[in-house]
């Protein structure tokens, strides 16, 4: 269909190529550079006078230059008469900026979802939100995808020496863990961590049956790695027999990769909706594609059918 | 005052100090820093609720991070309750993408506009915007204050041995090098690129009579400093005594320095609209404080006031 066009941006050129190849298009031709003084330069190099136009970019890390390109490219493509601007954004960033926690704080996430209707985007496809309500920020259409089924297809195609116990590693992950739990017909756990006094160290509870199991520890989001290797590490103090810990949104920034090798994590199972980079050189990290998902997603809204199969 | 609230970003700490102390106020307590993941966090650490607010930023290099940073300080302060938010924005980024100059262009200018007017921004105060059009990009009222009244009360202080012509590098500058002329009571002249034909080398025309004079060269902006050398050296070639260069944003990036050290420029003046940092360290930049322009304007915008004599 000549009147569908998709546009890589800078965070996942690797993945846009993988998407464009499983829906058989060509990606869109832009080049998306810096002028001398940092500012983005951006030339869209064919018509889309009146196409259907899918922007794929995750606004992670750099998440400010990321999220200007989408919007400065979201201007360029409105201002070339694109019928309709779609993006495609794997990994929402500042996702955790949801709330006011405390007095006088911005909600950036309802602030970048403002920014991008007004620079001219009709749609939105997105992965595992950090909180489904963020779909509530929007005004237009967002198509809300999950990275469990890719998940647990993996852990299900794999052979395990016992049985397995899905882990969440807070309150705020059961409803996560049940679902993979559920895919993978196990039972679930919760790491339970409890400051006992203030100013006395957290202790870390498990509730559930972890003893001479599996355990895969399942998070949306590992960035610091802060939480899952302690998790992990105390799965292993309580008996866990191996620990695996995977998550859609591979942040990983800061301490994570030392904490995570030098934690009883014996793989990290991700997505590509982050890329990796050099951390993909580490051996124990597994990277599982969201191409076809997110594929599979743009030729069904652009076809106005329904994704909802998708959602779960 | 206690409903005049004063807050710097992260562009320009030390104009925002200056600005403060030459109104009598302190300034806001917030501070504006970095998940681990680099997404921005920002406190602000006093209540604001009913209070004129006035944010001091330059969407200066790193333009994407400091546009943002103003963007959440702006959705911060709205949902603190502050009664207006006034935008002190000494250096407009992305004012040379104010039109469309070839097909499928952003014209993120405006895109900027609009996006500070969603984010919540009730008034903007700025200085010397590359194309005064982009007042028109605003929907909230925009104070434009110029930076040649300050250069102009420098440059007529000093002594010079010989007569002052006031150059402006290209056509588009003559506006602004007429004001400059008018306050220094000095003639103009004008460098007139042109290619003789396609793919011969540019020759520099000066229009006017500069031989034996002391020529000062003036632009808005100086970037990578291509233009203004390629001027003075010309100017120095056809007979001018000795070469000023002076401007209101020095944005002074990639071979600019270099490029103005190799050059016949004596001395380059400019504005502290955009910090210099290391560029300070050469010896013949000499910079001029719009400080006290900008705590006028916000003082008369705060009381009321017409703004309009600080204009020329
Ligand atoms: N990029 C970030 N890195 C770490 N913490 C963040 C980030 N963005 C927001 N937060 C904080 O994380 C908390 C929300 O996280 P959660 O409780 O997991 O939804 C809030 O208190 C935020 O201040
Ligand atoms: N940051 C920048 N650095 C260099 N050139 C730019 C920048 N932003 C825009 N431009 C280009 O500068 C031209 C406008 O400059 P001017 O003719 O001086 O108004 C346009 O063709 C833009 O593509």
């Amino acid at each position: 269909d000549p009147n569908l066009k998709v546009f890589s941006l800078n965070s996942n050129p690797a993945l846009a190529q993988e998407i464009a190849e499983s829906i058989g298009v060509e990606l869109g031709k832009c080049s998306v550079t810096r002028f001398s003084d940092g500012e983005i330069q951006i030339n869209i190099e064919e018509s889309i006078r009146g196409c259907d136009v899918y922007v794929i970019q995750s606004t992670s890390a750099p998440v400010n230059e990321h999220i200007m390109e989408l919007l400065i490219m979201i201007d360029a493509l409105k201002r070339a008469s694109a019928k309709t601007i779609n993006l495609v954004i794997p990994y929402y960033g500042y996702a955790r900026q949801d709330r006011k926690a405390r007095a006088r704080e911005p909600i950036t996430a309802k602030l970048v979802a403002n920014l991008l209707e007004t620079a001219g985007a009709t749609r939105v496809i997105t992965l595992d939100l950090h909180a489904p309500q963020i779909q509530g920020f929007f005004d237009i259409p967002i198509d809300h995808l999950m990275g469990v089924p890719i998940l647990g297809n993996y852990f299900s195609q794999r052979e395990f020496d016992g049985e397995l116990v899905i882990v969440s590693p807070d309150h705020g992950g059961v409803t996560r863990a049940r679902k993979l739990a559920e895919r993978l017909k196990a039972p679930i756990a919760i790491i339970d961590k409890r400051r006992p006094k203030p100013n006395v160290a957290e202790v870390m509870n498990i509730v559930g049956n972890i003893e001479g199991k599996i355990a895969i520890l399942i998070d949306d989001i590992i960035d610091t790695a802060g939480t899952i290797t302690l998790g992990a590490n105390a799965l292993a103090e309580n008996g866990a027999k191996e620990v695996y810990a995977c998550c859609t949104h591979p942040v990983l920034s800061g301490p994570a990769m030392d904490r995570i090798n030098n934690s009883k994590i014996k793989e990290l199972v991700v997505t590509n909706s982050i890329e990796l980079g050099d951390k993909k050189l580490s051996a124990n990290v597994i990277q599982l594609s969201v191409a076809d998902l997110l594929g599979e997603a743009i030729l069904r809204v652009h076809q106005d059918q329904s994704v909802s199969f998708l959602f779960d």
